[in-house]
C-alpha cells in the first residue's frame, strides 16, 4: 500500500515527544491535540479545553485563535446559560466541517462507494456504484475516481481537501462467484493518485480495520479501548483495538479471524482449510442451514426476515450460526480479552436476531474471568462506518501537524 | 493486582509528553531515555548515544553525568582500537549492575523463585523452593519472602533496591492434583508488602506475557515488534505483542490461548469447555498420547528422550502434539499476523522435537500472506525468563523517572 494504515495511538493523547523536543514541536503536539478534541467531541468551549487537555488557559486562547486563523476552525461567544450567567462567556471552538474534508473511500464486496466527509465527521456527500463479481480491488480505482471527480465538482469553492482514506474489503467474488480472501492490491493507493493527479494522497487500510477504528472514535465502542470490532460479509474479519491502539500486525494482515479454524470436520474454506469460522457464520453459512441458494445481502436479510417471522427453517439457521457466532467470539475473549465486542456489516443483523444464543455459547466456553466483564453490542454506525474511518486515517496527518499538513499533498 | 501489569511502549522511545510538557519533564524523558538504553544494550559509547537517541553531544554528557552521580551508571574511557586512534575516545557509560537491582519473583506451576537481577538484566542470586500441589498463590507469600529477606541478607550493604516484579503462571494444580486454572491472586502485591515490610512495591502480571516481555526486550525476539509467545506448562498461555506493545486485554487477562477450543469434539478441559487448545498440545496430553500416566515436567522430558530415541509410541505422541500446536499457531497467526512466534516453557521441547510438523500444519492452514512472514522459534532465556520478565517490570519505574523513582518505595 502506498501509505500504509498505522498503528493507531489512544485519541486524547498527543503523539509522543522525541527525546530531544523543541518548543516548535510541542506547540505542534498542542494545536493537534486541540483540533483532535474538536474534530472527535464537537464544538467546546475554551474552558473545557483547558480543562481536559491540562493546558493553561492562555495557551488554549493562542492556540485557538491560530487555528482560526488557517481557517480550520470557528471561534463564537458560548450562548449565555443559567449556570453561567456571570463572568465572561467562554468561547466555543468548533471544527469547520463544511471547509476542511477528506475524500473516504471503501471497496466493499458488492459496491463502491465515495464520501466527502468534513472534520468533526460529518458526511458532506456520499455516491456509489455496484461493484461486480470478480472485479479486482484495481480495477475499482477508475469508477471510484469518477465518483471523486463527480464530488470535487460539487464541492465548494473556497473548501480544503486535507486526506484520502480507502477501506477494502478482504473478501470479494471471483467471476465465477467463488469466494476469493486477500485480494486487496497494495499498489492502490498509488494507482489512485494516478489517476487523479496532484493532490493529497491516499492513507489505505483493512475494511474491518477501519470500520472497527470508527466505532472507536465515534460509535458504540467510543471510550473504549479493549475491543474487537466483526465485520460479516461474505467472509468474516476483525478490527482488533487494544490499550486504545488498532492491532495492525507485521504486514496489516490481523484480524482474520474467519479463518480461525472452529470445525476441523468441517466444510472446505476457500482459503483451502477446512471448518474456518467463516464457513460457519458468513453470509453463505446462513443461506446454506436455511435451505437457500448463495445469494446476496438481499436473500441475507431474506432468511433474517423469515426468522422473525417464525419460518422454522429460517429460524434454525439464525440459531445455528448464532450458536458458532458466539463459538468465535469465545475465542477471541479467551485469546484478546476485550471489553466489548462489536457485530458490524451483516453480523449486525445476525447478533440482532441471536444475541441470547450467542451470548450463552460465549458463557459456556470463555473463561469466567474474561467473559463476566465483556459486553456484546451491534454496531452503531451501520453501513458508514468504513467511510467514516477512512476519514479518520485521511485526517490523521492534519491532526498530527495542523498548520503544515495535509495540504500539501 | 497492587500494580497491575501496564500496556508497555516501545522500548527505544522516550514516554509521550503530556501537552503541556515542562521543560522538567522532557530532562526526566531524556535521562530515562539514556538509562533504558544502557540497561538494554548494555556499556555505550557516549557517541553511540548521542547518534541513536537523537540527542546533540553535549546534552548526553550532561544525562550521563547526572546518572553517574546518581550512582546508576559508571563512565570510563573507551579502550582505544585501530578505528579510533586519533581524537578524543568518547567515554563508555554502563549500568551499575551490581548496585541497582530488583527483587523478581515467579510462581510457577510447580516452584517458586526469586532472583536478585541488576540493571542490565544480570542475574545477581537466584533460589527457588518446590511449591506443593494444591498451594494457592496468596500461599506462595511466606516461602517467597522467606527467599527475598535470604537474598537481601547476602546482598552488598550499598546495593541499592529499586523495585519487585512477580510473574505468576494461571495454570496450577489442585490439591488433587486437577488442572486449575485463573486462580491468579489480585492481592499478591499487597500481601508480599505486608509481609517484606516498607521498601518498593511489586509489580506483578501473568508469567506467559512477562516471560513474553523478557524475550522481547532481551531474547530472540530482541527487535521484533510483532509476537507471539507462547509458554508451555499444564496448559498454554501467550504473551502477545503488537506494535512493540504487550497486548494485556481488559483486565490482564488476554492470552489464554490454551482455552481456544480447537476440536469441538475433544476432551473435557479443566475450564468447564471442551476441547481447548491445551488438551491437545499441554504436557498431560503428551503423557496421554504417548500412554503414559499424569506426570511431573521429568516425565514429559522423558518421553521426549524416548522420541528422540525412536520409541514409536513416544514418537506418535510428539506427532500428534506438534501437528495441534501446529493447529492452534495458525488460528493466532490468521489473528494477529505476527512476524515470530516463540515457544517457551515445556513448549520449547516439544517444538524442537516436531519443528516440522508444526511449519507443516502452519502452512496447510494459515493464510499465505501472513504465514509466509513469520518465524517459529524456540525461547532463547530458558527457565529464566519468567524472572529476567518480572524484574523489567521492576525497573520500569527506576527508567521512567531515574532520579527520582523507585528508592522511595
Amino acid at each position: 500500500m502506498a501509505t500504509p494504515l498505522r498503528t493507531g495511538r489512544p485519541l486524547e493523547q498527543a503523539l509522543p515527544a522525541a527525546p530531544g523536543a523543541s518548543q516548535e514541536e510541542i506547540r505542534r503536539q498542542n494545536l493537534g491535540a486541540v483540533l483532535r478534541y474538536v474534530h472527535v467531541h464537537g464544538p467546546t468551549s475554551r474552558a473545557e479545553l483547558t480543562a481536559r487537555l491540562g493546558l493553561n488557559r492562555s495557551t488554549i486562547g493562542a492556540l485557538a485563535a491560530d487555528l482560526a486563523a488557517a481557517g480550520l476552525v470557528t471561534e463564537e461567544a458560548e450562548a449565555p446559560t443559567a449556570a453561567r450567567r456571570a463572568g465572561r462567556p467562554s468561547l466555543v471552538v468548533s471544527p469547520r466541517s463544511a471547509r476542511v474534508y477528506t475524500h473516504a473511500l471503501s471497496i466493499e464486496v458488492d459496491r463502491l462507494r465515495a464520501a466527502r466527509i468534513g472534520l468533526g465527521g460529518r458526511i458532506l456527500d456520499l455516491r456509489e456504484v455496484g461493484r461486480p463479481s470478480g472485479m479486482p480491488v484495481l480495477d475499482a480505482v477508475g469508477p471510484l475516481a469518477g465518483l471523486v471527480r463527480e464530488m470535487a465538482g460539487a464541492a465548494p469553492e473556497d473548501a480544503l481537501l486535507v486526506g484520502g482514506g480507502v477501506a477494502v474489503a478482504d473478501t470479494t467474488r471471483d467471476d465465477a462467484g467463488r469466494i476469493r480472501i486477500g485480494l486487496t492490491e497494495e499498489h492502490l493507493g498509488a494507482a489512485l493518485r494516478a489517476e487523479l493527479g496532484p493532490g493529497p494522497g491516499f492513507v489505505t487500510g483493512d475494511l474491518a480495520d477501519i470500520a472497527g477504528l470508527a466505532e472507536h472514535i465515534r460509535g458504540v465502542a467510543a471510550g473504549v479501548n479493549d475491543l474487537v470490532y466483526l465485520h460479516g460479509d461474505l467472509g468474516v474479519s476483525a478490527g482488533i483495538i487494544t490499550g486504545g491502539r488498532l492491532v495492525t500486525g507485521h504486514r496489516g494482515h490481523s484480524g482474520k479471524v474467519g479463518h480461525m479454524v472452529v470445525n476441523p470436520d468441517g466444510l472446505r474454506c476457500g482459503c483451502g482449510s477446512r471448518g474456518c469460522w467463516e464457513t460457519e457464520v458468513g453470509e453463505t453459512a446462513l443461506l446454506r442451514h436455511a435451505g437457500r441458494p448463495a445469494g446476496d445481502r438481499a436473500a441475507v436479510l431474506e432468511v433474517l426476515r423469515a426468522a422473525a417471522g417464525g419460518e422454522p427453517a429460517a429460524a434454525g439457521a439464525v440459531r445455528q450460526v448464532a450458536d458458532w457466532l458466539g463459538f468465535g467470539v469465545a475465542n477471541l475473549v479467551n485469546v484478546v480479552n476485550p471489553d466489548l465486542v462489536v457485530f458490524g456489516g451483516s453480523l449486525r443483523e445476525v447478533y440482532a436476531a441471536g444475541a441470547g444464543l450467542v451470548r450463552r455459547r460465549l458463557d459456556t466456553m470463555a473463561l469466567p474471568a474474561s467473559r463476566e466483564h465483556v459486553q456484546l453490542r451491534a454496531a452503531a454506525l451501520g453501513r458508514n462506518a468504513a467511510l467514516i474511518g477512512a476519514a479518520e486515517l485521511a485526517f490523521d496527518q492534519l491532526l498530527a501537524d495542523p498548520l503544515n499538513a495535509g495540504v500539501a499533498g
